[in-house]
Parts: C-alpha cells; structure tokens; sequence
C-alpha cells in the first residue's frame, strides 16, 4: 500500500517513478491559458487568509459544497472567512475521489508544507498554519509564481482591455516572468447577446473605427489585433457553444450584422451564419499573424436562472452541452484551411464523449507547418482530474501523436494552481511507464525523457513559439 | 489468482476486504425502486421450481438466451420448467463477462449454498438443489426478503392502482417490512398513446374527477396523490424518452389536450409541449409535497415489432435512445427550479455516456435543502454490471460528491435480486479500496466505514426521508 | 517489469499465457472483411523493398507522418523509397501509446524476425533486413499468405466487378486459401452522388438490365448478385453515414429514382427514403440468399478538400461521424426484421461512444436462426487498437453473448497485417485471463479454451457458413 500523497504521488512502477522525478518535474511551467487577474500580479498581491486564496472565486470549491448541502451563506454569502474554511475543511474531508481533493492537497503540501488530509477535525490547525504561511513574503502573487517555476503565462482578455496591467508587467524589471495577454474575443461574436450594440461601440471607442458594416468590426478588430500584438500576444482563444459550419455569402453577413446593430433580433441560423463568417475572419487572421488558435465549446452556462439573478456568471452553474455535430467541426476546419490556411489550433471539448471524435478531426488537417499542428487540449474544466486526464492522453495516443502534445495549462483563477501542472506530470508519466513496464514500448530513457520533458515544456515552447 | 466468486470477491486489497465486511455487509437493505409485485408479496409467494423465480419474467435472462441461438419455445413458449432451465444454465455456462453470471452465482450462494458453476455440466445437480430449497418455507417471498435484510421497498405503481396489496402488507403485523408504493403517472402523461382517452377515463372514475380539461386532470392526479401520501408514498417515478423542455402557454397546454381528449392526433412539438407541462406540475407537487422525484430516461422500447405483437412489453426487446439534448434537460430543471422549486431529484439515463453530461447538470441546482439534493442514480438497467456501476461512481465522484450518493436499488422484479445490492457494495469497497491503496485517499477507517454505511444505507434513509 | 513486445506480449497473468499459447495461437485465420486488392494475389505480387509494402497505400501511417509534421512529398509525394522509410522510422520511435507502433513490430517480429525497436537510431539497419527479407520468395502475397495460416479472405468489391481475379485464383490448384468476393454496392445506393447516373450506366451495361427504374435497379442488382454467389460471395458490405430509417411509399422512391436519373438534384430528405428503401431491398436479397449482411457507419469522408482536389479518396482524411440516432437503427433493423426478414448482420460504427447503444440494439433481434446472429462487429478502423478491442468486447460481454462473437478481421490492404488477428487474440486471452485470475469466472479449460477458440475461428465459420 502507498502512503497517501507522498512522493511518489500516482507513481506505481519504478519507470514512472524516474521519468517524473528525473524528467518532468525538473521541467518549468508553460501556464498556456488562464484566468488569472494581471493587476494582481502587477501589484503583487497579498492574501489575509486561507479563504482569500482558495474560496474567493473558486467556483470549483463552491459547486462542491452545494452539493454537500451547505448554505450559500457559508459559499458566496455573508458567513466570516473563517465561518466558510470550517465549512469547506468540513465537505473536503469527505470529497473521496474528487480532484479537489487532490488539488487542495497538493496545494497544502506544496505551499503550504502541511502533509496531513484536510477535514473538519484538522480544519482548525490548517486554518493557523496557512494563515501563518500567508503572511510571510514569499507567498505573494509573484512569489507564488516564481517559487511554482513559471516562465510564462497567458491571461485571456477581451479585445477592448487596455492590457494597462500587461504593460506594467512588462515594464517592471524586478519580475522576469513573462505574462502576455490572449485575445479572447468572443463579445465581438456573441451577436445575439442582449448587449451587442453596446459592446460595439465599445469596441469602436477603442479602436477608433466607427463600426456600422462586419467590415467595419474586422477593421476594429484588426487594429486590436496590432495593438495586442505589440503587447506579446500571439495566442488567442474562443468560447463556442459547438463548432458549427453554416457558410453564407459577404452580403448575408452584412445584412445579418447591420440588422442587428439596428437592435432586431436575428434568427438561430442568422446567428450561426453570423458566427462562422466571424471565426472564419478570425482564422486567417491568426494564420497570417502565426498566432494560435485556441477553441474551447460544449459549454452550457449560467443554467440556474435562479442564482444567475442573484450572483451573476462563473459561480459554478455550468454544464456540459451534448450537442457537437462533428460533421460541422470538420466542415469549419476544412473552410478554414481553405480560407486563408488554417492557423495552429488547439480544441477542447467540455463533452469527453468527444474526445476520439477530435481525435480523428484533428488528424485530418495535420501538415508540415508545425509538428502537431492540430492539437486536443488537454482535458478542459470538468475532466481536468485523473481519469479525464488519462483518457485524452490515450484517445490522443491511440488516434495521433501524443509525443507532440502541448500538454497542461491551469485555465484558473488562482496562484495556486501551478501544482496542477504536477498533477498532469504524475498522470503521464504513470501512463507511460505503465506502457513500458508492461512490454508495450521499449525502457529507452532517451526517447522517453525526451517525450515527457517535451509534453511538460517544450513542446509549449515550441508550438507557440514563444520568446524564452 | 483469486478463487471463484469467495468470500472476498471483486475485493482485490485489504482495504476494500475490510470496507466490505467490517461496515457495508452489515448495513441493511433499502430497495427504493423495484418492480416487485406486491400481491406476492401480501400472498407470500412460494415457488415449485427454480424456473419459476429465475425465468418467469425476467427479461435480462431472455435476450441473453436468445443471444444465444435458443429458440423462443425454451424462453417464453411451452416447453417445460425443467427444459428451460436446462437451456438457461447451458447459456449461463458460457456467459462470461455477462453480469448475469454473478448475479445468478451470487443467488445460488446466498439463497441456495450453492458455491459450484452453473453450466451445462451441473445443470442436473442445481436443478435439484434449487428445487429442494424452494421447499421449504424460508423460500417464501416474505422470507427472502427477511433473510435479505431488507428494512424498506417501494413498488412501482400507477396513479389508478387501488394499492390494495400494499393495504393488506401494511396491516400484518406478522411482516415488519414496509413495502410502499411509488407514483408512476406515465399514463396521464403518454398523451401521443392510442389508449389515451381510455386511461384518462379510468383516471376520472377511480378519483371521482370528471377530467375535460388539463386542470381536471391536474385534480385527479392531485386527487390520487393525496391517497398515494395516505399509503406512505414519498417517491415518484417518471420514464421518458428524454428530459425535454418545450415550454408552452396554459391556453396552448388546455388546446392540446381538449384536442387530444377529442380523438384528434397531435404533433410531436404538441407532444412535447404538453408533457413539459405536465412535468412541470408533477414537479411543483412533489415540492409541496416532500417526495423524490426519480425520472428514468433514455430508452427505446418495444423495438421488435414482430415480437411485440407476439409477447407484448416488458420482453427484451428494449434498447438505448441516445436523443438527449443535455441543454433541454438543464432547461427543464432550471424551469421547475423557478416553479414553485425543483423537488429531489435522481436522475437515471440509460445511456452510459450521458454519465458526465448529467455530472456537471445536478451540480447546477445542488442546494441546501439536502445534501446531494439532486442526484445520479446508480448505474440503471443494461449499466448494472461491474464496469457500468464503476463508471458512474467514478463519474460522479470526479463531478460531485460520491459521499452523498443514495447508492443501490434492485428495479428487480425478483425476490432474489437483493444480492445485486452486496454486488453494488463490494465494487464501491473496490473502488474506494483502490483509491487508498492507491495513496489517493487517507486510509482513516472513521471517515471510510462511514462513506460506505452511508452510501450503502444511511443516505437513502436520510434522502428520501424514510419512517424507520 | 516484462520485456519490450515478448513472447507474453499483452499476456499479464498465467491464464491468458495460457489461453493464448494453448488456444487461441494455434488457430488458422478467417479474414472475413478486408480490401486487399486480389489482382496481388492472382499475380502473387512481390515487393521490392519495405516501403513499398508499409507505406504504399496504408493512410494510417500517413496521417501520423503528417501528425508529426513531416513534408507530404515524404509521405505521397516524390521523395526516394528509401527517405520516405527513413521519415517514417524517424515518427515510429516517438509513437508511443499509438496501434501502429505495436503493428508494425509484430510485421517486423513475425515477418522479417526483427525484434529490436525502429527508430530513426535503427532505421537504415531495418531497411537492410527487411529488404533482404523481401527478396526471399517466401516472401510474396501467397506465401505471406499461408505462413499466415489463413484459410479465407473476402475482399470488397463493387457490382459493376468483373471478379476475373478471383476466378484466376480459384481456378489455380497450386493455391489453397479461398479468395471470396464480398458484394458492396454503395456506389448503386449513393443516388445524391454527381456521378450517379454513370455508375447506374456501368451496372445496367454489365448485367444487361436496362435501368429506368428502381425496380430495375433492383433487378440489375439481383443479376450481379447471382453472378457474385457463383464466385462464392455470401458476404455483403455497406457504407453508411448513419442506419437510416425513412419509410416511403414505392410510389415515392420510384419517383425520386427517376428524377435523380434524369439529372436533377434530390433533397435530403428524399435521399434518405431512396436508402432506406435500397437496404430494404438488400437485407431481403441477403436473407433469402443466407448472406451475411455487414453495416458500416458512422465516418465522414475526404474532410481535407484541399488534400482530396490533391490526392484524392482514402489518404487519411477521414473522421468520425457522430451523428446516429439510435432510434432509427432500431427502426431499421425492425423494419427489415418485417419485411422478409432480418438477415445474419454485422453493425460496425467508428464512434466508440456507439458500443453500448449497439450492444442494447443487437439484443432486440436475436433469435435463434443463428448463435448471436445480430453482431456487433471488432473494433473498427480507428478503434482498432488495445483500448477501443477491449471496451468493445467489455461492452459486448455485458450486454450480450460474448461467447458468440466472430471476432476479428484485418480491414486491410497489407499482406503484413494478418499480425492484427495475432494482436486481437493476444487482447482477448489477457481480458478472459483478468476476469478468471480475478475469480469473476472459473479457471475451467474445457470451456475457457472453447470460448478463445471459438472467437478465434470457429464462430467465424459457423456464422458465415464458409464451406473449409
């Protein structure tokens, strides 16, 4: 029997046991996509508490203990700090099998140094020794990031920010880790929101580009595009409800587009029209730039209408949604290809039913301009645990090339996080080395350190073509 | 090599050995669904053969004898008692990986001392063990229940069910195990069916409602729900194609079914339109009310004309629907949500790769009114077996918190199948063995042996409210 | 820890060394369905080096070529024999986790006795083997062939084929290895395809049945289909995108026919009558002529358009087609089950999240005209690999007859590939050897050695009534 979370962490076999600890975990952090705060690391954030960091907007933390039957009070509501931790310590204790579990606990061990399990009756001593921990200097935001051995990341940001903290960022000599923005631009798309017109002028503000035709929004867009640019960026990123195909003619669109704008309401596949002449637009732009091209769909939001009205989006009402035809994910890809070249893609599906569909997809616009040019991310949001890792690394292994995966991004919130990226390290390389010890691929540490230290970093370095 | 079907089968370390026998084999039973026939249970059935309580009516056996190349004849035809069986057992020989082998081996141990394989080499020798057994009085229905440890059962029963049986159990005070009806108005809501005007009829009469209206019909259902509460229901049961949400104005809910109630066809939008209607009502009842509603989904019945026309329902010749929209199904539960409060609620799709889909949707409406308000049931119908029970909890337990998780029920129409509870507990003692072995999980007996006696008991005690 | 691809390869416990090495080794090889060009055959083609045999015509290898981001002159283009190997060994290395790294070192294990690792470090060492190898004259089609232990191939061929290579080959004595042809006429079926009407021209030319008609068409075919019996066919094949059922009167399809005869455009809709009408018509040919009916679907060809103007059909730009609504395959199946009768079929789809809804369909039409006479057909195509062979058989045994299943077939154009058989049998005998090894199943050779023989071979005999 393995001790709980000791150092060998998810590392049964000796193979698994070398390749991580003389491989990966030497390795340092590529955070591709995420949601951290740039101001944050600008001003270099502090944290009072355990629950600052952990249970301030972790809607991860936050759906669990809904479902453990704990009063939104004690969640998202007006209970003390340490009211909700003793909460959360109460429903972690029990959280068998969840990633959560994992996730925290790295979290403790590795910033922390407590190696006991959480739950109510440790709940108190926790709550003294991070706290404790918390005040100490090392643990501010930059420190965090720089003690996790980051060397870069990526924030997702809408077209219309400013990146003011990007550029302080930039400009501040003493931190020499890069953070560079992504473009997000799924505001300028989303046509059917109540709020597009508002967007827009937004948008034509910043820009400086009065927008009354599509033309006019891909000239706005452009220009963002330049200025993000300048910024480092060369990453974008897009949330989809599916990957559809619904090609149209220049003239629908702008009809569809200045309909709109006049404030009528479109139909679904006026919408849909709209949305892919909007990625295809976005897609030879990226491929002329040599930016990346992240997709992330099958998402259903904010499904408690209830609670949407009471504390707004990204509180942890979201689910996965079914419907992913992949005959129009192909289609897309293919009009993209075709439309300018397709540019470096990654696609995250938050259906893991998908997963061999995308493998097949991916595998069929696969060409010389990159290794791996097409690439499944990896396992997105609600599969990010251990099994959902294991089964898109073997769906990627079986159907293509998993040696030129661009691996783990934390996609969070908090700074923290980083020990996501071991967690991902361990479930590979127990992967791997349980496919070497069991004969299937030969115990050549050559290749197979190579594999792992590319899938950790620098395959990440590579494919985005960073600056390090 | 572990040896056949022993004590500490599917229990493969020391931790799930002692979760097993220490804590989840001394937990009593709860069968909150089943499809036992609670006359037989009032008349205490006895048995004259193994046939009869193995192949009278149970489907699972038949298809797979027809999986088989055995003719109808030995299944549901004239042969004998004793040449059915001898067919059975040399079908059930070569059934392996079929959970059909431990289901009947876990019976013919419990119930019959039997240790050996049934095949055809002993079907002579179990024939006469079996038949021996089913003699003697500890056989009859209210005795196989008792040995099985079973506290409480809900049947499954139709609004117009007079519950007579469950009358006639509740007043003898010679059998201390409460056999309660659940509510099944799948027939007030089959508006598409061509008895449907019969049913509505029957209905009317037995509730002394005189329905012309979807109002009337919302009275006697009203009308028959307060008796069900009065025979100690809690628990209601819905089967449907799909959880849909086609939502609708009460004018066009009361047009459809006036229309209907006048013979007239209806379209399928009318069809859906309605029973979101219906389900919405049904939903806001068991709010008010207090009960669990169960909603069972994702299966086509009756696929085989031929036979149907032949043998009827309930024969074999049902399969999955894999139609089931996840973004309706949200929909619907946030609707009843907004509607007077979404009840309970356990959600069963026959459909295994609906697992994750409806693990990300109860987390959306997880409350605290209950711990895991909103549930996943236990692995239903063609997924109960080893590999289907282990999906799911893995899936909810990646997803949502296992701890709470209500656990087993048998859906059985056998006195037999309580066996199929220890065959639910000992692969969750596996699964959770695993994990701490695994170093996953502390090995801390407290908080382990309390998970298993919950899920294999406590928390559908505490779910659904049970008096006992 | 066992060694790299060994005698036990795949083979983890004593029983499975067992079931494999005393069982399921020694059996011969039915290959039921590939698409091996017979002219090969009847000219007992030789190779001239490795590359022609690896890399020839197999898109699987290209598509990971590609995946590693190698050149296409490398992988179709005009690059030397020698250099596309050399590319080819190069990516091989690096393919851990993927089927072709474990097919290709059985071909190099089994057919050219190399049991080192290629890689680029071996690559010009493996080339000289395998060349040499080649040169020998045990080392043509035929002779790769009977060191093989095949005993019967099917190709796949269209209506319109003359079968003059397999009269060639039946016709010669010195070759004892039936070479039946397998009737696929998806080109008679594919009415929307712009160059239906030509290929209706070929057929109505070759069997001397002017078509104007469907009735026609039906006669057309039932000419080459009594042609084809003569050659030995008693095996069909279709491709479909999804198992349509969209009844229409005859009416209806003799008016679509007409219409798409006489040039003009056919809706979707009408598409899919007109093929539901043609399986009909088909699946009462086979029953009446006791062929075996095989279905394939669920794939979405020539996705890369900029690929296909280039290089045309199968080059590896094929995905999955997720798309398949369960109720209409069961309606299909009834429907053919009604009318004349459902013959022995074969359901094959590429998506794997399809397994368990086939497994509950196939249960529906089973009787006892054959042992599991609806089948769920091996792991296809892009699920052909350790992972997608064992949750297919896993899914099957669950839900069906195990025991009954006919197993394996190549899907190839490699005379290399009968390894796959090998591969199958090594995946089947570890999974019965887990279940037995884990007292799920008892350690009963009499039984556990006929069920692996069965699968093996036997079955396959039986099933398709193959006269060896």
């Amino acid at each position: 029997m393995k001790s709980f979370m000791d150092n060998n962490f998810l590392l049964s076999t000796q193979t698994a046991q070398k390749l991580y600890h003389d491989y990966a975990s030497k390795m340092p952090v590529i955070d591709y996509h995420c949601h951290i705060n740039p101001k944050e690391i600008a001003e270099d954030r502090h944290f009072d508490n355990i629950t600052q960091v952990w249970l301030g907007g972790d809607h991860y933390k936050w759906r669990f203990m809904r479902s453990c039957g704990v009063d939104e009070s004690y969640i998202t509501g007006n209970a003390s700090d340490k009211e909700k931790f003793m909460k959360w310590a109460e429903c972690l204790g029990k959280a068998i099998g969840n990633p959560l579990y994992h996730w925290s606990h790295l979290e403790l061990q590795r910033y922390f140094g407590y190696h006991g399990s959480l739950s109510a009756k440790t709940a108190e001593e926790v709550w003294e020794i991070c706290n404790n921990k918390l005040a100490e200097p090392g643990m501010s935001a930059r420190n965090l990031i720089k003690q996790s051995n980051v060397k870069l990341i990526c924030t997702t940001d809408d077209p219309v920010d400013s990146l003011e903290w990007h550029k302080m960022i930039a400009e501040d000599e003493s931190f020499d880790v890069q953070v560079l923005p992504a473009w997000r631009p799924d505001k300028a798309m989303n046509i059917e929101k109540a709020d597009y017109a508002d967007y827009i002028n937004k948008l034509s503000e910043i820009s400086k580009v009065s927008i009354n035709t599509f033309s006019d929004l891909k000239k706005a867009l452009f220009v963002r595009m330049d200025f993000f640019a300048t910024m480092g960026c060369s990453v974008s990123d897009h949330g989809l409800e599916f990957l559809m195909y619904v090609p149209a003619s220049d003239k629908e669109i702008e009809d569809i587009f200045t309909k709109r704008l006049a404030g009528t309401t479109i139909s679904r596949d006026e919408e849909l029209k709209f949305k892919t002449a909007f990625m295809l637009y976005m897609g030879s732009e990226y491929t002329k730039r040599d930016w990346v091209m992240q997709l992330h769909y099958g998402c259903k939001r904010d499904n408690n209408q209830k609670m949407f009205r009471s504390i707004g989006v990204d509180t942890g009402f979201d689910c996965i949604n079914n419907y992913s035809p992949s005959a129009q994910t192909a289609d897309f890809l293919n009009a993209m290809n075709d439309n300018g070249g397709l540019p470096r893609t990654i696609l995250y599906s938050l259906n893991p039913n998908d997963n061999q569909t995308i493998g097949t997809i991916i595998g069929c616009f696969q060409d010389s301009s990159a290794v791996a040019k097409i690439q499944q991310g990896s396992a997105w949001w609600f599969n990010d645990n251990k099994t959902g890792m294991q089964d898109q690394m073997i769906s990627l292994a079986n159907l293509g090339n998993l040696s030129g995966f661009v691996g783990m991004l934390t996609d969070s919130r908090s700074f923290l996080s980083y020990t996501r990226h071991e967690y991902f390290r361990r479930i590979l390389c127990e992967l791997i080395g349980n496919w070497v010890e069991n004969g299937e691929y030969p115990q050549d540490y050559d290749i197979l350190g190579e594999i792992v230290e590319d899938i950790s970093y620098n395959n990440a370095v590579n494919y985005f073509k960073f600056n390090l």
